[in-house]
């Protein structure tokens, strides 16, 4: 790719940015788009358009996200979304930091190494007018290099102090959360699994209710057993889809009435395949009816579930927080296959199916799910290789001749060649992290928020190792395979990596902008929510509910957005010494993104659960990750540069992989549990038990008539019968 | 060495055995020794010759041992002891199911194999009459090595199966022991570490007592700060002394009244250098008036290290055995290098002077211990490999020719040559437990019974290596040492492993005959304690308090007696199939082993701590890596015979490894901290907290008036005093 190239997909890029921009200003101005501009705003009811979000000027919500603080975020996201912020401002940081070191003091030295400036006509065209200002412009065995290892010392430096910093911040807000007044029922609550067989005579509830009494005699409060809710939700899940019928074609009759006809016209609706064939009955009355006969099905399905489905597994309450806190991290039994006990999730994470599963079933899922995602990272290998070895033009050219008349002309053709390969791979990462949810789901881990840590982390490592290293070595390695299978060490390898990687600098420019400029343009007008959302609200929803449910949006979605984020921040700090022309794009890249991710978090996006924090020690980890990588690289790169003096950077790793431990010891525990003086803090009111308990009682299993006041929750029913049993 | 030198060795020892055996029959029913054969019965209060003890049958003491049954050792001796009898009877056990399926399986195998019978007559004179039972003897390829093969996973499983029910039932005594009904001072206490500098305007001890009233506001009872006793034991020590001393004068003033003379004759000494020089001074008023001196001394002392000296850690102690329990395996700061919370040891194995230590200085000394383990475990490669090449006869011959006319003696030469090489082994180790404890110590570890499990840990890891395949390998590597700079990789390393194997079995025979027949000989008969305890009765000890300390035995010393074993199960585990001939003797070492030290434990032995067992996971994990030892070197000797289904031998490593694995996660928890169900359990009276409190004051700060009723503890002044300060 020669420069020209480079600058039209830069170009290209920004301006499509702008565009998207003014249409996010233009459209959000609308009231009509509210639900899809500021639905987190609507749903904690507030004014969407509080604080002047109405106006002209396309930069408002620019201002609107800078002048935003930490407790606004935490107060309308939570603490994760804070912990995100976290993250992008450190890795900002770092990268401004470095900017500000690296670019004066290298490319100068690198610009002005004449030197080289010879044998440059010799250069066979890969060669561009960026290269004169990366490292690889420098001579080999030059002094100049000192300049390069000083700024490999900077950037690790930066990253420990901020790091540091950052872990010490995420634990205070993780903290000053779970100190909270408030009563959160998660807090009240372990998760109590392995439960042996119960003794003869005894039920499950039973069981539970004694052993927890006789530890915590004072603080016991109750416990509900986990059931095997597979039938109950079944007929559940038909149940409600009936009633949203019945109340669709309630709103079809309402409005065909209030149309003028003084009976109206009754829907109807044909009873076989997707409603297409069979018998056309009236569905109002067929709705009614099936709900009525399913009514009592469930009722008798509840019952048989609370008393015959009971599983080895159970949550326990407490009516004080810092004896849940103790609970969850004391051994209880003493064989630590039984009675495994670990703080609640909240109850609308919990992944109910997994939380039956066995100690050594889990241990052995673990495994098994490691192995079948080693083998993804590493089968992906070949297909990304092939990709980005046939998606360059000039194979595809030779490919397909035909395209060829359309190709050859200069614009599609300076177009195409910026674009191609790195769409690409876009779209092939897209199929991946539904694939890896699943997997994490498949280990049996029991909360939604760990699931998607789980999956982040796996695609963090599937993303460096098959598109990152992938593509830096991909190209070079089937032509060099013969002499890797000669020489199959580490040493080789690295100096692959390190001669390959100036070559791709500008691949992974473009990558980087169309990253940001595209998607974050995408990402902050939300096109495709608001077609969807305009084209459902036209022909399909009939009712509030239905209408709610074409607006409401999801997660931010930390699974992939964050191995993303982590895959930018891998390629800049590996290249911010080689070529440190990429450091301001990365400043972008961060920069934007806080703006971008700021206004949708203040706006649009609706936590699904919260988990204090706890996604920060993987942040951590893998940003570490990205440093080792880093100080490999440059290890092996000073070796290609034949600069004797390599083995002063040799600290680097070591030190990385000490501060990686220290921050472990020091950091990691508070987030696993929560420590007694975190837990101890007094309440604002007695906490409602009751309240708390019934919060824990999935949907399907709670009683029809659970707003009348002589409720009786569904489980307590259980131990009684259960005892007479 | 041929085959009547290793049965002139075999009989010997033997005859040594026998010796000492029948001399110990005949001393210990002397009651003058009573002191020496049962202190372990009169500390306990208990008649030494209960249960027929005095009898001429040298055989008694053996009924004795084999009707003592477990309860009778944890009374006598506690857990620790019961659960270095489950080892022996683990590794008996494992020996003896061994032995019945591979003598019958495997000698006939090998004697009869008559195709290498030709190649005999060839041998080089290393060969002898034993080689002809061993696996040497097989032909290589031949299809009689599936025998091998089968004895190789016989005994593999025998050992899973012993060592999973060993585990549950070490389990079991641990959870007995410690449900014990009994109040015991450590279960109603923790250790707490690394406290952060107190606020301004707060005692250490005001703000250790007001964190946990904070979070045990029922159940927390007081707390005790560690102090600085360096000056206050130095100064307590030298009281004790002339206390001591006067005791001394006194006994001797009053025997010489007693002697006849009307005034007795006043003890006199000179006051100078070691008592030699100087003036000469009456000595019972001299000690009477250096104590008086001494005593508002060591109260001042004491008033100021209480006050002044206290450090970042404290006892702190709860009316609840499992509070304490809970809040031992609890986080408590949020930082985990602040607060670190353990269960208490027993104050007699709390290690004062290390308690103090920081966190991070605790890993760094770990790891520096570590390195220097490693590095005296290599390096003391060479000088063994040196002495096993030089304490050859031939050698020795060479080197000092003038022995050559003694030597060439027959008789002389069979017993030099059955022992020289052995002895020199074991004079040099020794040399090595004292300061591989000593290494253990500076680690920072709080407690004594865990220093003792750690240099335990450190001892085997050197035994193995150095001596076992020290000396195995050693006479090889000198003469190969080339070839393995060649090859310096793992096939070849097990190649010669496996090749050097079974010339050294006859060594391994005589070292642990050597090791059975004279080590538990001398230890059943005590006779240096004995001579030493008849030397200071008669010379030294004029008082009562001097004459039970002659005579006061101490522990049984797991730091070199379970690393001994080991070596020698690790010896005959690898042996076994090889050379089956070499288990009877591991049955004997073992049985001869279980029966002495039955009888020394129930006799003799006095234990100065109780860890509940943890030393098994310990032991657990070593007789496992002597597994995998075994494993790995049939993997090599079956190579070696160029048999071809090797592989076959593979899943076994693994299994021992996921073996490990399993046992890890399902019991090791509770060998670490106390299971709640345990800990719950009812106490027989309610404890006595002001007692309990008082058992963890050192003897040096404790107060002169502590058999007062008015006695107000030292410790508790602080906190008034200091809240003044």
């Amino acid at each position: 790719m020669d420069f020209s190239s480079f600058l039209t997909s830069l170009g290209t890029s920004c301006i499509i940015f702008l565009v998207l921009m003014f249409l996010f200003t233009w459209l959000s101005r609308k009231p009509g788009n509210r639900f899809v501009y500021y639905p987190n705003r609507i749903l904690k009811g507030m004014d969407p358009y509080e604080g002047g979000s109405i106006t002209r000027n396309p930069f408002a919500w620019i201002r609107e996200a800078l002048s935003s603080t930490e407790p606004d975020v935490i107060s309308m996201s939570g603490v994760d979304a804070a912990v995100y912020f976290v993250f992008l401002t450190t890795a900002l940081g770092m990268l401004v930091l470095a900017g500000l070191v690296l670019l004066p003091l290298l490319l100068p030295v690198s610009a002005t190494d004449n030197s080289s400036k010879l044998s440059n006509t010799t250069s066979n065209g890969t060669f561009n007018d960026l290269d004169k200002l990366s490292m690889g412009h420098v001579e080999a065995k030059s002094s100049r290099l000192w300049a390069f290892v000083i700024a490999t010392y900077w950037v690790s430096f930066v990253a420990y102090c901020l790091l540091w910093k950052a872990y010490k911040h995420v634990s205070d807000l993780r903290a000053t959360a779970l100190m909270s007044p408030e009563v959160r029922a998660e807090q009240f609550a372990v998760l109590v699994r392995d439960i042996p067989h119960p003794p003869e005579g005894q039920t499950r509830k039973e069981q539970v209710d004694s052993y927890f009494r006789t530890l915590y005699p004072e603080a016991f409060y109750r416990s509900m057993v986990v059931t095997n809710n597979k039938e109950v939700n079944k007929i559940w899940k038909e149940l409600e889809g009936y009633r949203k019928k019945l109340a669709r074609a309630e709103a079809i009759y309402a409005k065909s009435k209030a149309a003028g006809k003084p009976e109206g016209t009754r829907p109807t609706n044909k009873i076989g395949f997707l409603g297409l064939f069979g018998k056309k009955v009236d569905s109002i009355e067929y709705y009614n009816e099936k709900i009525n006969e399913l009514i009592p099905k469930l009722e008798a399905e509840q019952k048989l579930t609370l008393r015959e489905k009971q599983q080895a597994s159970a949550i326990v309450f407490f009516t004080s927080r810092s004896t849940a806190a103790a609970a969850s991290q004391s051994l209880h039994a003493r064989m630590v296959d039984t009675w495994t006990v670990m703080d609640a999730p909240e109850s609308r994470q919990l992944i109910w199916t997994n939380l039956h599963k066995k100690f050594y079933e889990r241990e052995v899922r673990q495994y098994v799910v490691y192995v079948i995602v080693f083998l993804t990272i590493v089968f992906y290998m070949i297909p990304i290789g092939l990709i980005s070895a046939l998606t360059t033009l000039a194979n595809l050219k030779k490919l397909l001749p035909f395209l060829k008349s359309v190709v050859d002309q200069d614009a599609i053709k300076t177009v195409l060649e910026a674009y191609l390969p790195q769409l690409a791979l876009i779209i092939f990462l897209a199929m991946l992290p539904k694939f890896l949810l699943f997997l994490s789901k498949a280990e049996g881990i029991p909360s939604k928020s760990h699931t998607i840590r789980a999956a982040s982390g796996k695609y963090f490592y599937f993303s460096v190792l098959n598109v990152f290293l992938g593509v830096s070595i991909g190209g070079t390695l089937f032509g060099t395979f013969k002499d890797i299978q000669k020489n199959p060490n580490v040493t080789y390898i690295l100096n692959l990596l390190a001669t390959t990687l100036p070559d791709n600098a500008t691949f992974f420019l473009t990558y980087v902008a169309l990253k940001f400029f595209v998607g974050y343009g995408l990402e902050l007008s939300r096109i495709v929510p608001l077609v969807m959302y305009h084209l459902k609200r036209k022909y399909l929803c009939k009712t509030e509910a239905e209408l709610k449910e074409a607006w409401a949006p999801g997660d931010i979605g930390y699974e992939t957005k964050f191995p993303g984020d982590m895959l930018v921040l891998t390629i800049i700090l590996c290249y911010s010494v080689i070529a440190p022309i990429i450091i301001p794009f990365g400043v972008l890249y961060f920069g934007l993104g806080w703006l971008v991710c700021r206004n949708q978090v203040l706006k649009v996006y609706v936590p699904s659960y919260e988990s204090y924090g706890r996604m920060w020690p993987h942040m951590h980890t893998r940003i570490v990750a990205a440093l080792l990588i880093y100080q490999a690289t440059l290890c092996g790169y000073f070796g290609v540069k034949k600069f004797i003096f390599v083995p002063i950077l040799f600290p680097l790793p070591i030190l990385t992989l000490l501060f990686a431990v220290v921050c472990r010891k020091k950091f990691y525990r508070f987030f696993q549990t929560t420590a007694l003086e975190v837990a101890c803090r007094e309440l604002k009111e007695t906490p409602n038990m009751e309240q708390i308990f019934r919060s824990y009682i999935p949907p399907s299993l709670s009683s029809e008539k659970s707003d009348d006041d002589q409720f009786e929750d569904a489980l307590s029913i259980v131990s009684r019968t259960g005892s007479f049993a």
